[in-house]
């Protein structure tokens, strides 16, 4: 069977409208948009005129943020503009973000006054802000409302809001008094008052927080969407759970990425120019190179020991690569539990003292196992060197591994910089400063 | 301000009921929880018996799990039973499956024939499968009814179940026709038929498909729960947004420890006992120094080489350290790709030969950087030899990091077991093979 894009494909030879559309029609708007997603820019967008506007404007929503930018580049200016009134708000604001100056003035004419303000106000928060992602598409009631009231009011609101599940109650100054869920007020007497059926102990999120905060807030209390507040406690939007789980995703993926040293790529790793992809690895790879040059530093300093026992070098690569991976797995698990909020600051002493346990016991459980292949290539002073190395050097790279983040943390940098590769470049140099120091030591006497 | 903790603790001395009911009711369920949860699992007991039975199940969904069957084995069998019967659906399979012979035996009596099958059933299905985190706590209606029935149905069953925002249409066979969402029911008219306006696109997943593709699947479509069905496309359960976000934070968290070698934790890291941190993290670490070895095995081979030029000891940490960082995000950056599902198996040479390039600029970059250093430590040959090893070194461990995942994967093994620290050991032993072979025949010439 053909796939999606092959069938797709073939239509696409004559740009038919009806062949097209007939093939995408069965199909869920999400695989609809991957696969324009698939094609260049212009394509895409022909793709997309076959479309009603709704259809359209859903569509447009499943496509990639650097996309949707090119695609409405080459859009008319009557087109873009129809298609943003049909967008949801949040959406609308990042494309808008996204767009160049004079996009964006081709742009605000097309709009209605009321559109035009909240599009600006959405798109006024900064990238990583819980106000980033927040929506302005939400329904609200009053407490002085009856229940049949206030169902009669969404029944009427449905179509435009995001959700209609989650309801917020507030005063006159928009501040928020309560929430009630759709839930709720079905199985309320519509005689009821908002005001006695409404939860008052509200769960909001300033418009300034990091959406990361916002998104393991929605996880922790399993909600369907979370109202946004600004200074004055006044509601400015919420975050439903489809953006916050998109979040989530995004956050998880920019630590997997900096947990190996590589900057957050604005693009997926298919998509990305070879430009981008060289310019977010360089930066960590250099800075680690001259980092790793304090290990040959090490080594020079001790040239007499190794020229006079060769055979220490046979094992250098094993001890500090060993220090590498411990200290790794410590500070992969820190950062982890940093971020999933499992651990805090205050929580340092007590997993230092256990990594001081849990590190020893590594580090003697591998200078068994490395004992006798080191007597047996160098004689027995090389094996008690190798081994006592061994667990210095694990233990020593477990502890820095495990505090890094917490450092890092303190410093307001992000725990995730304690990346793997700067564990091991640190653990290297640590490693040769020890392996050799000892060496030296021991052997002259 | 004292924390919720501190005020507890305060009350605990007495375990009054009073004082420790008013200073947790104003709390979120959630909140109440995570606080009882940093208690031991003997006053955790007693914490929830202060509260009825109804909030005592709502509190106990929100411990851990491994503190569940710890708190549920004090309790007696009638309290347990009791606790069972209102807890929901899927989070009372889990907890089934946690509990020893005996304990799971004292509770199967107290319940209902129909609770008891159902709980067989869920629990039934294999850790990581859809089965184990979908729920049978959701509605269903039928397609010849109007949708006032419909929505008088929805009404009375709503306070038993998980959802009513999404029903699913099923025929006598339980065979899946369509769904509603209540959004749609209470826009539509109230003789319209369900038949009429049901979705018949419905997206669903197999009962033994994993949760991380349900989860990803829920993402993708931005559900608000998914049906989940067995061989005869009947269905049996469904799998709501909330746990399909812990599905999704539960999977990065596995990946971020398999991608430093940890084995997965079953507990958080603060709280897994420290043999079994030992125990997950000793695994990879003697498998990789066995690894390791094998670079120790190279540099013997080449042990002539080095006692005549010690100064090449001096760039050895740095040039396989190099490649093992270059190769380590290549590798994290393939991992996640495919977890998310941007890339998949199809891609490789095309992702390949984009590595090429990027893996040669980066090496060869990073050759400039060293070039002079090592011209002035070792002379014009030793430059020559670092600067080439560190471009061979850097382009052959970003090929192998890159395609690492991919191999794994072809061989049904998890793309995450491709961690830096495995990455880094094969680039070790290719780093010291490259790097003293090309000395050794340079040198010698």
């Amino acid at each position: 069977m053909l796939t999606l894009a092959e069938k797709l494909e073939k239509g696409l030879v004559t740009l038919d409208k009806v062949e097209v559309r007939a093939t995408l029609e069965d199909n869920h708007h999400a695989d609809v948009g991957s696969t324009i997603a698939d094609f260049a820019a212009k394509e895409a967008q022909q793709l997309l005129a076959l479309f009603s506007l709704n259809d359209r404007a859903e569509l447009f929503a499943y496509l990639p943020p650097y996309m949707q930018a090119d695609v409405a580049a080459l859009m008319s200016r009557t087109k873009l503009a129809a298609l943003f009134s049909r967008m949801d708000a949040d959406e609308r604001a990042d494309l808008y973000n996204d767009l160049d100056e004079s996009h964006r003035a081709m742009i605000l004419p097309g709009l209605a006054q009321a559109e035009r303000e909240d599009l600006r106000r959405l798109a006024s928060y900064p990238e990583g802000s819980a106000g980033a992602i927040m929506t302005s598409d939400y329904a609200t009631i009053k407490a002085h409302w009856l229940v049949s009231r206030a169902i009669k009011q969404l029944r009427l609101e449905a179509p435009d809001k995001e959700t209609i599940y989650q309801t917020y109650v507030i005063d006159p100054q928009r501040k928020l008094l309560g929430t009630v869920s759709l839930r709720e007020l079905i199985l309320a007497s519509p005689d009821a008052l908002i005001a006695d059926i409404m939860r008052t102990d509200v769960v909001s999120v300033h418009v300034d927080e990091s959406q990361e905060h916002a998104a393991e807030q929605i996880r922790h209390y399993d909600l369907l969407a979370m109202p946004v507040t600004d200074e004055q406690d006044s509601l400015v939007g919420i975050i439903t759970y489809d953006d916050a789980m998109d979040a989530v995703v995004e956050e998880a993926t920019e630590d997997a990425q900096k947990s190996a040293s590589v900057g957050v790529l604005e693009e997926t790793v298919d998509r990305v120019s070879l430009r981008e992809l060289y310019r977010k690895r360089i930066f960590w790879l250099i800075l680690l190179v001259f980092g790793a040059m304090f290990s040959g530093a090490g080594i020079a300093h001790y040239e007499d020991t190794i020229s006079t026992h060769v055979a220490l070098v046979f094992f250098l690569p094993l001890l500090i690569g060993s220090g590498g991976n411990a200290g790794s797995q410590a500070a992969a698990l820190m950062v982890r539990a940093l971020a999933t909020g499992e651990v805090d600051k205050s929580d340092w002493a007590k997993l230092f003292s256990r990594e001081m346990l849990v590190g020893a016991a590594l580090g003697g459980t591998m200078a068994i196992a490395v004992f006798s292949l080191a007597v047996f290539r160098g004689g027995f002073e090389v094996g008690l060197i190798v081994a006592i190395s061994m667990i210095v050097i694990v233990l020593a790279s477990s502890l820095i591994g495990l505090s890094l983040p917490f450092i890092l943390n303190k410093f307001k940098m992000d725990p995730a910089t304690a990346s793997g590769p700067l564990v091991a470049t640190i653990a290297d140099v640590a490693g040769v400063l020890i392996y050799f120091g000892l060496a030296s030591s021991i052997l002259t006497l």
